[in-house]
């Protein structure tokens, strides 16, 4: 059974995750990023992406107090996106984004892409 | 290979966007609408709808300050569609709602139903 | 066309939604739990599940001024899941739980799990 097994091997191995933060609400960061090691650990093969818009993309900045977090969890295999609308309109230039963040035209267009590639979509 | 093109089609210009929105927190209605803004943009062909319930309903009503934003969106392509539960609670009359805004029996229902067609689901 | 009438019934009939609750800010819990009611409504024979981690967590305890309406709703289909984490993290026993909650080992995980399994997502 060729197709049931490559579906299996999707599911399990490549399909991902996209996380979706877009507040800066007391305790949230941190409620976020403790929640995606979790998920990191439980997951283990698959992607997972934080894509942030809005004030939740203070979360990608170097200057960001989580800025070690979000480090250890971008080396355990997490993927960082930044909605390039907020990048333009809160006026941050691309250096003072953490390394290996990536930006993306929209965030919403982002989470959306994911989605129709088969990914699940969680809202913490 | 007709049933992949259609697979194709469907996911480019067909498969929608279903958008969530139950608060009306400080800002939250500027950014959601901002938000939906820049998915038009970038979506183009896909069909986005807003759907509102709670105190998210007001976004839709002709009296709420943003009623000329949310206008603007809906003549860009935008559907908009009010939780029927919400308008009886709240005891909010058909002709309070703006232009072009259908009801739904349930918000969380329209949510399901559209993800049961295959939508990408996004709560801003 | 047996295919497609397998396809229709599992949309109907066995693929359920799942519900993520991850806040305790006022009202928060009096409007996921009245949503759920009004979805149970709507979808008859679909299993509805409700995750909660964090602060969320809180509308699943013996203790919790909603516990009567919890339960309502469990009798009427719903199923309840607390996230591990959480439960370990705060320091919450196993027999604090309200009748008939499930743990998982961690709520996203759950989120992601059903969502895999083809359900519906909505946070509200």
């Amino acid at each position: 059974m060729p197709a049931m097994s490559t579906a299996t091997t999707r599911a399990e191995d490549e399909v991902g995750v996209v996380i979706h933060l877009d507040e800066d609400t007391s305790g949230k960061f941190e409620a976020v990023l403790r929640n995606v090691g979790h998920l990191l650990d439980e997951l283990d093969r698959s992607p997972v992406e934080l894509v942030a818009h809005g004030p939740g993309v203070a979360v990608m900045l170097r200057s960001n107090p989580h800025a070690g977090t979000v480090q250890d969890l971008r080396d355990r295999g997490l993927s960082l996106v930044a909605c390039g609308n907020t990048l333009a309109r809160m006026d941050i230039a691309p250096q003072e984004l953490a390394p290996g963040v990536s930006v993306a035209s929209s965030g919403l267009g982002q989470l959306v892409r994911r989605q129709r590639q088969g990914w699940s979509y969680v809202r913490p």
